[in-house]
């Protein structure tokens, strides 16, 4: 899939089929994410591969989108490793980077996915849920699966808005 | 070019031809900035587009790696808009997605880029230069044009020590 199309086309995908998703294309998506630039290269993202339904039940009593998470056949949780960090700021746009490869990743093998951000509310829980280290900040739930067939729409402000040009 | 090919082999770009980039491709490469997700969809990127060797030279004198920006044929300052903020993790994130489809789609467009970060320090100063409202706060600059031929190399951690299992 052409770059420009898959930036340009993918949606996020909240409802997926009941099949599985193999672990080579999950090795991937994970793949795409590494390959990210961030700071020094310092490479501060984690990932936590959640399958299981029970651990899948347990992330989606920590907010209101748990339908999402509940059923899908495969969540990614991705932390910062504040072990690696070097400026805050900087570690949490390569991580925004990071998130974007494994979305568009993920789009191009004809996977859906949708970035989940509303449970960070319950960080600390959903750390302790996924017994992470102690320097481990959780950063995004990644839900995935294939995805229903449904019309998806979602706009975005035109580009001249976003251009300041300096009067 | 496919997506994961483009994820796994663009590079920093650090040095670059003289020839001029067109506006066509520039506002190519916005646009799929535009098209990154964020959270309540509230884009809170904004873009500068800097061609003026004069800009260019001020924005220079505001990092070590000022020679890039002084020898690029165009830079994108990126910002934060703080009046479309909603919560400044996810925005930061936000923003990160949105930088990564910028550098992706300029590879995917056969030019090169770099993300600079280190000119964040100076982020006050660069905004008085390109006469930014009070409210865009400096996420990074994007130096970008064609590529020189030269050898590139960057290394990534293996995948294993970045994905954590519970034990």
């Amino acid at each position: 899939m052409e770059v420009i199309d898959a930036i340009r086309n993918r949606r996020s995908i909240r409802e997926f089929e009941k099949t599985d998703v193999s672990d080579e294309l999950i090795e991937k998506i994970l793949d795409a994410g590494r390959w990210a630039p961030s700071g020094n290269n310092n490479q501060p993202w984690r990932f936590v591969v959640v399958r299981q339904k029970e651990t899948l039940g347990d992330l989606a009593g920590q907010t209101e989108y748990g339908d999402i998470i509940k059923n899908a056949p495969i969540c990614i949780a991705v932390f910062l490793d504040k072990n690696s960090m070097y400026e805050s700021t900087k570690d949490v746009l390569a991580i925004g980077a990071c998130i974007q490869n494994m979305l568009l990743a993920a789009h191009s093998l004809n996977l859906g996915s949708v970035w989940l951000g509303e449970i960070l509310k319950n960080k600390d829980i959903v750390a302790r849920i996924l017994k992470t280290p102690e320097n481990y900040e959780l950063m995004a739930v990644i839900a995935a699966g294939y995805p229903t067939k449904r019309e998806r729409t979602s706009g975005r402000t035109p580009l001249e808005k976003l251009i300041y040009e300096a009067k």
